[in-house]
């Protein structure tokens, strides 16, 4: 991998890097495309809105012609929200494979929209499996949708969505797909991987600023959301068609955040797309798991189900070890943490996504260090229990 | 007032002013608070949600113990939506008040949630009366709500709502008020007009960026509110417990916005809050009003309906006058105006709110008249069925 060291600037104003799953450090360049305010309505923003969809379609690689991209306002939950609403019948029933929070956030919003649906829940992190998946639409016809998140970000584990989704459509079922957190630096092309739509959100790989998400499905797929929405607000029929229409969204859109989004994405082109952003993410993750391993932590999970998006660690046995103070040590020196969200052992999380490289890694291994020092703890070594925990999984 | 032409800069790098009803021309340092990025679970950003909620309540002056503060991400017309899906009863049958695109779109957002609803609809600009809201609720005693929109931002209308929440509450009902356009430049005191709730946005009065809205709500109606939501990301309640319980928001928050937003409530703030607001405001409709009338332009709306927020004038009946070309030569010379909602006659309209003084305005005004001479237009009259319209307006 080339040299990034030229490419990354630190933030500035002395501010803390962000190693957390988004909103995310993101570079100088990015924010300061909100220096400026637009007419919502006005053709230069209308020219922008269009850039941002174009470029967003263009990372499906081949195969996009059968897809389009529909922005949506709010948080990425929100987009999420509108593609279940949007894409499964009223008549429809899914089939969620759930390893995680967000998972469940996909449970607790079918169940908000009262559409039946059955769940694969395989706790924390463990990860759902293509012959599972097959069993289980075997086993029950009635199912006509499976929804599966690509990294499930609580445990940073990367969902093995091919299977998942050969076993979807061998069975002549449909797949959405949460890809939040993995769109832009994990592949997920349509000639290689089969699915109705997905979802991602400005503030995750692409390196934007919070403010929408976005929905990207089959032309087919939209057509036939027509009427279909719950709300108003969130109907991503209704917004495609105006799109289309009109050039503009339907409702006031989030204009610097999308100022921002597409300066992001052309540095996204500039540094080679969805290959280039996936390896810089890849060697960020290595350098900082490697670190950590010297220091004694261990990871949640074994290698081949590592993400480079986000890594879940064991919290030290030690006694002397203590999150919220170890929290507080790191920001000292400049890195922001994330808690961990396992229910069985303490964890925290480290975000490997966001304007940094392979070098500040090897700063947050060494402020990872120096705070089990000041804190006292002189082996990280996670409880038994953790350990046993990691056994369940496959290597 | 005050003579602002210190305070207010001129938007940089030659963008054009924006004259249109938000997004809006905001500060430089408004825009400047964006360039940093913030981690969402961090207690700082906790800490600038809690003063941005603090400093919205605080502009309801007395009375506003009885009130929380809700921000929602999205649009304000999301902010709407979970407003009426939160404090609309499954069993309630609402009287939306209409007369112009917002109240409508009230209406088609009843129709998505299927709440019973009655409408008064009085075309593009009449405004409800009291006296007919007193007559509608006397004869339907099934009315549980009264929906009223502030500022009819469609056409620029101050909709009476004094009246409106007087016979409302005569008759034992319940107001929701969609102050979107009016909140922070005009007063609506819990003291001086009683309502469960309003929504607002973060790029209206208070000049921010767009990105999130706010719905400010009785507690009481807020812990009544707890599922009710037809959609998980639009419940108030859950995001009001949510966040008094954690201080975050539940799902990511449009970080660099709030940001900007708060940077904008302390400029409100130092500005004379509501009152130097709607001062300014004023100010910047009267200069323009008069110096357009003088050109020969007629508004829509006799004099005491108009709203400090934004005007709707009539398009000359001179046939070479093109709104297409006077937009472009109002763009080139520096403004963005924004096209009029009416259905009956041609119209444009002049917003008054966001960084903009009286010298702005006299300057609006120039450029107005240089584009008129460029088109060939020597008389700005409207046609005169436009003057006949405007005759059913009381004065
Ligand atoms: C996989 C996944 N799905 C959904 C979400 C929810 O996105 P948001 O927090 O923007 O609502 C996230 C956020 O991190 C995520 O990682
Ligand atoms: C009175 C009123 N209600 C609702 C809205 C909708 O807000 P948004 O465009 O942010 O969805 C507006 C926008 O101008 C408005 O003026």
């Amino acid at each position: 991998m080339a040299d990034t060291s030229t490419r990354i600037a630190p933030p500035h104003l002395g501010e803390p890097y962000l190693l957390t799953p988004g909103p995310l450090t993101t570079s100088l360049a990015t924010k300061e495309a909100m220096l400026r305010d637009w007419g919502s309505w006005d053709d230069d923003f209308r020219a922008m809105t269009l850039e941002m969809r174009t470029r967003l379609l263009d990372m499906l690689g081949t195969g996009q012609g059968d897809f389009d991209c529909v922005p949506m306002q709010g948080s990425g939950t929100f987009a999420v929200e509108a593609m279940l609403a949007s894409f499964l019948p009223k008549d429809s029933k899914t089939l969620v494979l759930a390893n995680g929070a967000y998972g469940k956030r996909s449970v607790q919003t079918l169940e908000y929209l009262g559409r039946d649906h059955v769940v694969l829940d395989k706790g924390d992190y463990l990860p759902p499996r293509g012959e599972e998946v097959a069993q289980i639409l075997a086993d029950d016809p009635a199912i006509t949708h499976v929804v599966a998140i690509h990294c499930e970000t609580s445990s940073g584990i990367l969902n093995p969505v091919e299977e998942i989704s050969e076993a979807t459509y061998a069975a002549g079922r449909k797949l959405l797909v949460d890809s939040m957190s993995a769109f832009g630096a994990i592949e997920l092309q349509p000639s290689e991987i089969r699915y109705e739509a997905l979802v991602s959100s400005a503030n995750k790989c692409i390196e934007g600023v919070p403010g929408f998400g976005f929905v990207i499905a089959r032309k087919s797929e939209l057509e036939a959301a027509k009427g279909r929405s719950h709300s108003l607000s969130l109907d991503v029929h209704a917004q495609w068609a105006h799109m289309n229409k009109t050039g503009q969204w339907r409702f006031t859109p989030p204009t610097h955040v999308v100022a921002a989004f597409l300066e992001a994405l052309r540095a996204h082109e500039a540094e080679g797309g969805v290959q280039g952003r996936g390896a810089r993410y890849t060697s960020n993750r290595d350098v900082m798991v490697e670190g950590m391993r010297k220091l004694g932590f261990e990871t949640l999970l074994k290698d081949r189900w590592l993400s480079p998006i986000i890594v879940t660690f064991f919290c030290p046995a030690d006694e002397n070890f203590d999150f919220d103070r170890f929290y507080q040590l790191m920001k000292d020196k400049g890195f922001i943490i994330y808690p961990g969200k396992l229910t069985i052992v303490d964890s925290f999380r480290v975000g490997c996504i966001g304007q940094m490289d392979e070098h500040v890694m090897r700063k947050v291994v060494e402020a990872a260090g120096a705070s089990l020092k000041e804190m006292g703890v002189t082996d990280a070594t996670p409880p038994a229990i953790a350990l046993e925990e990691r056994a369940k999984l496959a290597a």
